[in-house]
C-alpha cells in the first residue's frame, strides 16, 4: 500500500462554530436569548450566553500558523484559517489532507456542552437541541458522506438526555459527546445508575456511541500550584484511564452489553498496560470476587471500546495486544495536535515502522470507525474515489502557506471586502 | 538461558518491622517514647507512636495465604508467614524463590516515613535515624550482600534531610525512599527548589538513589465517592506518571544531571506512551520554548531513571522503546502483588514471550539495578553461586504450603511454645 492508496476517516476533528449557527434553529420567541458572538474589549470575538463569555483558545485554531504564535490567548475568526469554521473551506482542507470523512467535536459549548447547559433550564435544553440541529442538518449535511455527526446532551437531566439521544438518533446521528468524569463536573459519577442508567440504556438501544474526549476531566488530577502548562497538555490522556476504570469496573460496561464508548484523542499506549493490570488484578485479587461474566476485564473493555489516536508510534507496535479491531486514527484539525496537510505521510510512516499489514492499516484508518459507528461514509462510492490520491487530485489549488496571525487577519479582511464588493 | 541460570536481584520487596527493632537504636533517654507494638482491642498487633496506631494491612502480608483470605483488615504477626518479619526466614524464602539480593521498603512508617515524621520534631528525627540504623546495621547487614539498604528521611526539613542522606551514605546505604507527590502530603511540590534543591544536590553528590514507591500519591486522583477498592489498586501506577511529569518538566532532572530516580513498583508500560507524548509535546508546542539542553525529554528521563516492574508482559515487547538499560525487575514479597515461590518461572515466561535475549534478561533481572545503585551484591562470589539453581539447591526444605490465617496462627504459636520450652 502506498500513501495515495490510504483511506482516511478521522474520528476526531473540531469545528469552530460560525457566528450565524443558531439563527435557523432556535424558535423565534427564544432567539434573542440564544448565544451570540460579541466583540470583546480586547477586540476578539467570543460567544456570549446568559452573561458568560467563551472565546476560542488560540491553541484550538492553530492550523497554518507558525508554532511560535500558538498559545493560550484568545483567537478571533479574523485570524483563523477559514477551514476552522467555514464548511466549504473545511472540505477543501480535508481533501488536501486526504481525509474523506470526519467527526467534529464542538468548540465553544465544551465537549459535554457545559457552556450551553448553564442553569439547567428550558433555555439550556433549547440551545442544546438547536446546536444539534445545526450540527446534523447544516454542518454535517452540507457534504453528504463527508461528516459523521456528533450530538451534545443536556447532561443534568436523565429524561432529557434519553429524549435527545432518541431524537438525534432518529435524525441519523450515531454519536454523542459525553463527560469523561461526570463527578468532576458536579454530576453523579458513572457508578450511579440512578442518573446514567437510562442514558446507557438509550445509547445501547439506539446503537449510539458515547464519545469521551480528553481535556474534560483534568480537574481530577490534583496538580502542584507551581506546575507548568506542559502538565495540562501532556497529562490530559491520563484521565482516560480514570474514566475507563469507572466504566469498566463500575456497572456501565457489564450491565449494558451493547454500550459503545469511543476514547476520543486518548491515545492508545495506555491501553495494553492498563488492561494487563486489570487482568492481573482480576485473576490475582480473588478475595474481591468480581464477576465479568466469565470474561477477562480486558475482553469486556474491548467489547465496548474504540481507541482513538493521532500519533502513537510505539503503541502501534503492540497493536495486537491492544486489539487491532478497536484502534481508530484521528486528525484533530484544527487543534495544535493536528497533522495538516501531511497526515497521510505521517500515518504511513508510523504504520511502516510498526510493521502493520495492509489489512491492519485499513482497519485502523477507516474500517474500525465505520463499523463501530455503523456508518458508511462512502455511500456506494467506489473506494478508489475516496483515497488520499483521489482527494488530493481535487485539492491542488489549496494554499498551505504558513502565515502569521496578522497575515491571516489581513488576508481574511481582503477576502471579506472582496466578497462585499462582489455582492 | 534456563530458569535455573537466572540471576535475580529484586529491587522492591517489603519488610514488616519486627517488634524489637527500636530497642538497640534509640538513645536511652528517648527509648520510652519510641514506637512500640501494642495489642489492639480486636487482638491485633499495631505500632503505637505519639498516640497514633498503625497496623499491618493484611494485603501487605499475604504470602502463603489463600487468596480468598486477603483483604484490607489488620494482620498480626501471629498470622503471618515469618519471612515477612524474620530475617533468617526471609533469607530462606528468598533462596526458595531464587532471589539473591533484595531491597526492602518499610511497612509501618509509610514509604516516606509519614508515621515517624509526625510532629516534625526532635523525637521524629531521632526515630527516623533509629529506623535507618536498624535497617542498615541489623536487617540488611545480617546476611552480607543479600540486601541493598534503603533509608527514610525527615521530609519536612531540608537541612535534616541533607544531613541524613550524607549520614546513611557514609554508612554504605545507596538509596532513600521519598514521596511520589510531596504536594499531596502537605509539603512543597518537587517544583520548589527552596525545599528540595539541597536534597537533590545531596542525592546527586553522594550518588544516592531517590526511590518513589507507588501508593503514596493516590490522593492526587479525585475519585468518585462510589468508586470500588479496585480503583485504588489498579490506578496506583497512574500516579507515577504525575510524579515523572513534575520531575522531568520541573527543575529536578534538568538542574541536577546526576540525580537518580527509581520508579518503584510503577510498572513500565506507561513509559513509552508517556515519553512519546513528551517528545511530541516538546517538538510540537514550540511556542513554549522549553530547554532540555539539546536533548529530547525522553533522553533526559532515561538519563535519570530506573523503571521497576513485577509483571508487565506487553511492555517487555517494547523494551527497546522504553530503554533496555533502565528496566529492573522486582518481586514485591510479601505483598499481594508478589510472585512467590515461582518468580523465576514467571520472569522467564514473560521474557521468552517478549523475545528477550540473554543479554536483555541479565540487564533487566540484575545488571541494571546493580549499576544504578552502584552496588555489587555478590561481592566477589562467582556468578554460578548466585543463580536461581544455586539458591534453590539450598532451600529444598522450605515449606511452601498455602495455609489459612488461622492455620498460620496455630503453627506460629506452636513454634513460639517450642522455642520457649527449648530455651
Amino acid at each position: 500500500m502506498k500513501v495515495e492508496d490510504l483511506i482516511l476517516v478521522s474520528i476526531d476533528d473540531h469545528v469552530v462554530e460560525p457566528p450565524d449557527m443558531f439563527t435557523r434553529h432556535v424558535p423565534a420567541k427564544w432567539l434573542d436569548q440564544a448565544p451570540k458572538v460579541v466583540t470583546t474589549e480586547e477586540g476578539f470575538q467570543a460567544w456570549e450566553f446568559k452573561g458568560n463569555r467563551t472565546g476560542t483558545l488560540s491553541l484550538n485554531a492553530v492550523v497554518s500558523w507558525p508554532p511560535e504564535e500558538w498559545g493560550l490567548d484568545p483567537a478571533g475568526y479574523a485570524e483563523m484559517r477559514p477551514g476552522a469554521y467555514d464548511i466549504h473551506e473545511r472540505i477543501r482542507d480535508m481533501n488536501r489532507n486526504g481525509i474523506f470523512a470526519s467527526m467534529c467535536f464542538p468548540t465553544f459549548p465544551g465537549f459535554s456542552a457545559g457552556n450551553l447547559n448553564r442553569g439547567h433550564d428550558d433555555l439550556a435544553y433549547i440551545m442544546v437541541q438547536a446546536y444539534n440541529d445545526w450540527h446534523i442538518d447544516e454542518w454535517a449535511a452540507a457534504y453528504p458522506g463527508r461528516f459523521i455527526p456528533l450530538a451534545l446532551l443536556p447532561t443534568w437531566d436523565p429524561a432529557l438526555m434519553v429524549a435527545e439521544i432518541r431524537r438525534v438518533s432518529a435524525k441519523g446521528c450515531p454519536a454523542v459527546s459525553m463527560p469523561e468524569l461526570p463527578h468532576i463536573e458536579g454530576l453523579p459519577s458513572y457508578h450511579d445508575l440512578s442518573h446514567w442508567g437510562p442514558v446507557f440504556e438509550a445509547l445501547a438501544d439506539t446503537g449510539t456511541v458515547m464519545c469521551l474526549h480528553i481535556g474534560q476531566g483534568f480537574g481530577a488530577l490534583k496538580q502542584p500550584q507551581d506546575a507548568p502548562i506542559d502538565n495540562f497538555i501532556i497529562l490530559a490522556t491520563q484521565v482516560s484511564t480514570l474514566a475507563a476504570q469507572d466504566l469498566l469496573w463500575g456497572p456501565a460496561m457489564r450491565n449494558y452489553p451493547a454500550l459503545k464508548i469511543a476514547w476520543s484523542e486518548a491515545g492508545i499506549g495506555w491501553i495494553p498496560f492498563y488492561l494487563s493490570r486489570c487482568d492481573r488484578h482480576y485473576t490475582n485479587q480473588r478475595w474481591l470476587r468480581r464477576d465479568f461474566g466469565g470474561k477477562l476485564p480486558s475482553e469486556v473493555f474491548r467489547d465496548h471500546s474504540l481507541a482513538c489516536y493521532v500519533t502513537d508510534p510505539v503503541a502501534l507496535k503492540v497493536r495486537h495486544d491492544i486489539g487491532v479491531d478497536i484502534i481508530a486514527w484521528e486528525c484533530d484539525y484544527p487543534h495544535s495536535d493536528s497533522i495538516w496537510p501531511d497526515a497521510p505521510e505521517q500515518v504511513m510512516r508510523e504504520m511502516t515502522d510498526a510493521g502493520a499489514s495492509d489489512d491492519d492499516i485499513n482497519k485502523i484508518t477507516w474500517q474500525n470507525s465505520c463499523r463501530f459507528f455503523d456508518w458508511d461514509p462512502f455511500r456506494g462510492l467506489p473506494l478508489d474515489q475516496v483515497t488520499v490520491g483521489a482527494l488530493r487530485a481535487k485539492a491542488s489549488d489549496v494554499d498551505t502557506t504558513v502565515r502569521s496571525r496578522k497575515e491571516w487577519a489581513a488576508l481574511n479582511a481582503a477576502r471579506t471586502a472582496g466578497a462585499a464588493a462582489g455582492s
